[in-house]
């Protein structure tokens, strides 16, 4: 019989191996009572099982407060795997949530929970679509055939009028941009609406393609409700855009797989709200299972934040989260995606994040790198792009810098 | 201008006014550099504004880990109200998730923060619906008039099959319980296939209808993709039944909105994952602004988990979550829905129930505290239910039990 397999960060006062009995209790045929009803039968049948369990450490403090402190006074760490027969959901992730993360975190026994992996029978890759573009598709309708998409997002993130956005969009079109996104905060204010913003953008992007022979990639943030997503989608690709963006956190799994059934163009998924899931380390999800979850949804491009940035996510961290984008959902479903890098990123990250990733296949977005430029936004990004083009020949910046004056000008204001 | 007030507790290693100026400016107008694009009047228009800062108190230690450690050694613990202009989103409840809940848990002047309190103006009870159904439909669906709804859970959560299922309700509805819920677990699996249940279900209830003269109430779990919770709400219907209960964390703000577009009965909202949200009090989200987005999508039935639970949440905690839901969404807008009490329940905390929420409108399910009776599952419900007449009429349960053998008998068994 197919199974499901979930494992976690586990830290418990009381036996870990009772503990881990109890949450797989919890998550499937049983309950905090004894029922005559639940036989052996029936647990053999639909109970989760404890697959696997090792201690990794103790601790004299409970990691999160518990009202049921360890008499022993010592609580342990553990690595635990729960599996559950498919039979119990069937191939349906919204209530794969509700299994593998529902009502377990808030366990008396439990005092501190992280999902670290997920492992789908091969049901949920026929149950969902996956990413319909991916890599491939990106690089065929942004026609960047190698390296990164060289990316910014357009800022002030929200303030700018249709007409402020226009201009900010056409800088960096001539700039020779790869791949634009609107802010997560931006969607349809009536300060900055939808429809308005993208037949402004699109009439300059339309203009820069039959320029540069290659359409720079918009990723419009369609983030609403669904007859809005869908409408404003359809706006999109009217308009010849190739891309739409959505908050996966905001619209949530019903909306995204709507989105996808829906959408014609690539789905740019932004994790606004992941530190509400991630921040504290023992608690929540780790970004492997997660993102998984949106692949199999729908997913073309997902947030991984970017080396050395600008809020508190460690580069470990952000390069494992990145290559767990690129990694297949499962062995007969690779549903790749394609992890974007962004925060306080510039040329200098190019190096570190190649090599950390192994490849180039990836959307890498600079907002302070490319518009702070001294020689202007196409100096910005020739002098990132340059930078990639160094990374990816392991040329150093500063040797790659005296073929480059974009890039000489850039060593000297990145840091 | 009308604007969007949220409230959070923070704690940084900045100074504090500094941190929610960092804060307010990444969460709109702002970023980690400065534009000369963000011109004052931009600021003024589109920014988010510190309105409130208030010191509660100081730590040594930060509550979440950091990679950029305090330098004075010091962190300051706040209550921080900010606003937003409403034109810089529009009345959106997937972009408000963005905005008051998006990429600010991360920030690296953060090591703790929380969404406390949430006020929105009367645009967002004109963009949404709310409960169709709330307590007088539920009420009036339900055939109670006066007291809570007394209700139950099927158990084991999963693994009975749809025959089995069938008896157990009927067992309950011969004892005449007002409610009876589908676990968080139990959606469409191939086990116990909801169109099945549903039909099976139904048959037992509407009997029990004809003899009862009012409709005991069951939350069937449709929770799913949004085609599967159409087709399984409209066969609820199509079958006689009262009520749909959904996971919200499941389904996400785009599900919940659609369904409640869709749906012609009250729906039940199932928190599952809450603990992740919220089980560290120095992240994530109090339960009521929380609730309050769900209400405006929709919900009719919030659960709340109940006093003396079997998970870890306090008892203060519940009864303010429950008194949230009570409470209006806004003053020109009440949207109220019905706290759902649940977890290790029994009449032994009907008192206090009644005593914290100041009213009886909600549901309240026990488990063993019902099937656990020795005079059998009629002998349960009638006893929970003089439990709660003695409580509302303030009548201690010793004295109540001199009038009523079967509580009598349960306050041998309930503790």
């Amino acid at each position: 019989m197919e199974r499901i397999y979930a494992t976690y960060w586990l830290e418990t006062g009381d036996d870990p191996a009772h503990a881990a009995e109890v949450i797989a209790g919890e998550q499937s045929s049983g309950t905090f009572v004894a029922l005559p009803t639940e036989t052996p039968e029936l647990k053999a049948r639909a109970g989760a099982r404890v697959e696997h369990l090792e201690v990794l450490g103790h601790s004299a403090q409970p990691s999160l407060p518990t009202p049921a402190p360890a008499p022993s006074g010592r609580y342990t760490q553990v690595r635990l795997t729960l599996s559950w027969p498919l039979a119990n959901l069937g191939p349906c992730l919204p209530t794969l949530m509700a299994t593998v993360a529902g009502n377990l975190f808030e366990l008396r026994c439990v005092t501190g929970l992280r999902l670290l992996d997920l492992q789908l029978p091969p049901a949920f890759a026929q149950a969902y679509p996956g990413p319909a573009f991916g890599v491939d598709g990106t690089r065929h309708l942004s026609g960047v055939a190698h390296g990164p998409l060289i990316g910014t997002i357009i800022k002030p993130s929200v303030g700018l009028s249709v007409a402020e956005t226009e201009q900010q969009v056409q800088l960096l079109v001539d700039g020779g941009i790869d791949f634009i996104k609107d802010d997560e905060l931006q969607a349809d204010g009536p300060a900055c609406p939808f429809d308005e913003r993208v037949r402004a953008v699109m009439r300059v992007v339309r203009q820069a393609a039959d320029k540069l022979g290659r359409q720079p990639m918009v990723a419009f943030n369609l983030t609403g409700n669904l007859d809005q997503m869908k409408r404003r989608h359809d706006l999109v690709l009217a308009e010849g855009g190739t891309c739409v963006m959505a908050c996966l956190n905001s619209i949530g799994l019903v909306g995204m797989t709507e989105l996808r059934r829906h959408a014609q163009l690539p789905i740019h998924a932004h994790r606004a709200g992941w530190g509400y899931l991630s921040r504290s380390p023992q608690l929540g999800f780790d970004y492997g299972p997660w993102q998984k979850i949106w692949r199999l949804a729908g997913a073309d491009h997902l947030h991984v934040n970017g080396l050395r940035n600008k809020f508190s996510e460690a580069d470990d961290s952000v390069m494992a989260a990145a290559r767990t984008v690129l990694a297949p959902v499962m062995e007969s479903a690779p549903m790749t995606a394609m992890p974007v890098f962004s925060s306080g990123q510039t040329g200098l990250q190019a190096q570190d994040t190649f090599d950390g990733l192994g490849c180039a296949d990836l959307i890498h977005t600079a907002g302070g790198g490319i518009f702070g430029h001294p020689g202007g936004v196409a100096a910005g990004v020739q002098s990132f792009r340059d930078a990639w083009q160094a990374a990816q020949e392991g040329v150093p910046l500063a040797q790659a810098a005296q073929q480059s004056p974009a890039l000489r000008q850039a060593l000297e204001f990145w840091r």
